[in-house]
């Protein structure tokens, strides 16, 4: 058993890792950390657990979790976490960290969109975290950038057919929806249920800072410069992210192309299910897992391809991923602790 | 006071139409058909409107109808309306047809998506009643097919800017989110609560009938041949309508050309919003009534102009642009009946 | 036309109130004041409304509301009208007053449930404003305690019942569930979709502040000492409160003597709606209304009467009664600005 | 391990039990069966589950089952399995009915509520399922009626204070709310959204037919004849019901002696959380879930105690409780294949 520690505890994203670790068969949780909630039991903050976890939410201190882990998980906001990652990976621990801080390969492309970067000398050791795509680089490393949820809905469909030169680098759009979850638990107007309910609505357009971050990697992927029209929108629930891409094949692609390239880059992994052709992706099919769902159709007039792919964003878009990296860095079975069946409803 | 019939009174449309045509300072409601509710009380199938409205649902009969209304509002569904239409445009009946059956000017387009057309002698009479668009030939027509709710938010926002030349007719793609209403009052699967909630997905992905509705007006807009690649999905909600248009804007043109396009088109027209630049388009703020609120973004990294409308699709995507039509052909003001202050909430 | 000031504009009573207020036939909407959003358009906050209303929220000023109304509502917190009132009553202005503070007739209850009451001098010029019950006193008076969401659902059955004998003063219990909306548009956890998706759940149970008011009126109807068990519920929905209360009935009462008593009290108030026998109340039938509907059954082996009664929190539990109210102040049709036919869904 | 079959696969509380069997370590899921989906794979049926399991379901066939589980889940609507269960028994299997057609003792009960019993020889060989109640009978039994899910809301928080005299037994009120799940798979207009959507009601006021199987058991715990005023309500959401108990204490009862009642009674059953007094029951704290939540609080002026569950209706409402039963008739854990963490949200 390794000991684990969740930084940011009582967040959404933190929270689901909580859940998901203490059914981890591999896994002790020794250390919950909440700035908010400290010195107060974490099933008073979530009941729902009670039975499961009786832990005490503590105060943050690298001391503490040098102390008590080995495997760090921190579900902080952006900007925090390039403060205490340092001391951590010094100490020799797996660090899995949550936020854009060590997302980037390009720290120029991080300091446009954040913030000036305050742990650049070890950016070069962190790995981004799309476990089907880094799958061998996360394996040998011990610090893991997590990557967004937008990212994770549209990269995972997106890549493998730029790898195989399937589409066109140009004119990519990526229409996604998001449930309110994904703005965290901080309560404001727009998490507000009476500004939710009968309430659907595109926000940050042209100007998410999920965007670089995508065409870094789909960059890397296609090896040129692809630029991609993100718009994200806010759906009337709780928890699930669908992403609706557009994108233009190249002369002669088919459609068995793009099945037979999905299905072979993601051939014995489990967690990528790719639809057969009379089904299409719904977020409610993957609430609570760590799937990522992925469907697509062409639109032969217009040589277009769609790409649907439906994920949890606090699942496989947050916490499910980031447990997944953690199996693969310690060589467990990349499933373990991740394996749920989804609800029928 | 103009006498009025809503045939198809008990669907979603039919009791919107009902509702607003109640209101109308006008109009007299006096005759509502319904097969499934014949014999009863309105205000037993819709207790909400109890003691607004005292009417009994009859049987459908062209007889009746011509003996009580002048105005005939059709909700029913497609192919039902073109076999009794022809009798009533006959009688000299004010028409107003809520389906398909009277949407298309190439018969050819609709008999491909829908059925063979069994009243084409009818058909050069049909006006589209996008009623900002072809406000004068709606002014002097007896017949009008209705838009979809679909083709109502995206042609709404993209006719001005074809028109005008600013954006390219090729590559045009709109990503558009309904509430569940748009399916009608028939209990199914897809209408189920259970199958609904937590749930958001794409459907009939490339294959909607309103794709050659949106393409012929589009058409017809740019002088030129459009092709539109459309994806519509279903919301977890009761009432609304949000599209999200994707078109490459041509080389020069500005946000400001855009705005001055769109806002010259719907100059004086009440019910178009286009918002400010601060501002995004939420169904939420179009509820229960006739508007269309439109927004904008240019992506101008990858000249791709983002376009944004929200309508309620049961108000300015069926019944409300319905009521509007209708107060163009009579000469009443556009306005009348139809201005409802949306709830804040 | 009279002149009217809504003191506390922007939060969900006071947005509602203005909703009905621009709509209102003898009413110019003169003057709306917002801490929060001083300076700033009334249609930036509320964007639905655009087109509608074009009014700069104030700061609050005594001089300002002087000179610019004849009829002031005030929808803030607790404790804050009793330190304005005075001056607008001295004034000579009509008061309607949302909050609690003038809603008691006993101080001391008060005082009990809130705190020191600073303006006792005025309070007995107050009239409790359930608008059914107190007609005529409310009509001769300038000052108005509107009351509670609550106690509006649950004195509008039991008061008839309780002053016709017909049911005992003991044992009652009302078991009430209110939209999230009542809780109103600060944003906190209980607001939070994200804890309100898939959530029910009561609150205050046994210590609710609306639980003394409703003592007060319901022992003055019933002459004698009532005390009520009631424990009110969150829904995870927007508008509506529905209110099951379940009483003792007197040996020999019958169901035609609850619906008599019920249909007499309330001959010829619009407002009220006593539902057939086949029908219950169904909050979506009142959203966005002035409606109190109410519907009844007794269970026979158990002498018990089940009364349940649906309102939209916001208007006929808020700013609809407080509307009401002001019609019959100033001798207007009570109906005024408050007939909207309510949304078939 | 233990092969099963669950008859009526592919409704709400059959696919529960295909999502809970197949996770079970000690169970092996051989056959379902569908009336309507005969011959589809289930996880066609409900696609989240793909990559769990691999079968077809099929039409019943009572050799089929007999070939092929020791154990059979039935759930099927009331008055089929009376007709299928006595070839099961005879043939030796372990039978849980999911139906109300084998709960009730006292067979006129039954027949009054619902229609002629065909299988009364073996009805005396049925246990009530209700398991932390009828424990040591359900363990010793091949015959399971398993309970409604009102009643296991309402049974469980009743029935340790009914044994110990600590409540009277007049006068009992249960106001219980469900979400529609409860309703079943089928589709109606009372499980469309747009019906649903910002509506709640009370429906069978007075005629619930769970009402004579709840007396009966409240009798059996009193060793009195219990009467109980029942009203079932619709929550605007999928999973989860919320228990309302209002009862009189007996003289001297105080809250001590309801929390030492409850606690003792549920001593070392981990399915059931009695909460602390800070804490109040949540429909989203039990959902997907076997545990029922049971708080209280008592209103002193009145001398009543009021009583609130929370279970997920198709948790320990049907399927979780299901297995909960099979588990202790067969000597397995009680918890096997139980333990599920709730989501945090």
């Amino acid at each position: 058993m390794v000991t684990a520690a969740v930084i940011g505890a009582t967040g959404y994203a933190g929270a689901e890792l909580v859940r998901i670790l203490t059914n981890h068969p591999k896994v002790t949780l020794t250390l919950l950390t909440s700035r908010q909630y400290s010195g107060r039991r974490f099933d008073e903050i979530y009941p729902a657990m009670a039975g499961h976890i009786d832990v005490t939410c503590q105060p943050y201190s690298a001391q503490l979790v040098c102390d008590q882990a080995e495997v760090v998980f921190l579900a902080l906001p952006h900007q925090l976490p390039m403060s205490i990652v340092p001391e951590l990976t010094q100490a020799g621990k797996y660090v899995i960290d949550l936020s854009a801080d060590f997302r980037f390969s390009d720290v120029a492309l991080y300091e446009k969109a954040y913030q000036a970067h305050t742990a650049k000398s070890i950016l070069d050791r962190a790995i981004y975290g799309l476990a089907e795509v880094n799958t061998s680089a996360i394996s040998s490393s011990r610090l893991i950038g997590n990557p967004g949820c937008y990212p994770t809905s549209i990269l995972l469909p997106l890549i493998p057919l730029l790898k195989s030169g399937l589409i066109l680098t140009e004119s990519i759009v990526a229409d996604a929806k998001s449930g309110v979850s994904g703005a965290g638990r901080t309560a404001t107007l727009n998490t507000h249920i009476c500004q939710v309910t009968e309430s659907f609505k595109a926000y940050k357009v042209g100007g998410h800072r999920h965007t670089p971050e995508m065409e870094e990697q789909l960059s890397f992927a296609a090896k040129d410069d692809v630029k991609l029209t993100f718009v994200p929108h806010l759906l009337p629930m709780s928890r699930g992210m669908l992403s609706t891409i557009y994108a233009r094949i190249k002369p002669g692609t088919t459609a068995r192309d793009i099945r037979t390239c999905l299905e072979s880059f993601y051939h014995g992994r489990q967690f990528v299910r790719v639809l057969s052709q009379a089904q299409l992706p719904d977020t409610l099919h993957v609430r609570g897992t760590n799937y990522c769902d992925i469907g697509f159709q062409i639109d032969p007039n217009r040589h277009t391809l769609i790409l649907l792919s439906a994920i949890d964003n606090l699942g496989k878009g947050a916490a499910g991923q980031a447990v997944q990296n953690m199996n693969l860095m310690l060589g467990f079975e990349e499933t373990d602790g991740l394996i749920s069946i989804p609800y029928p409803i």
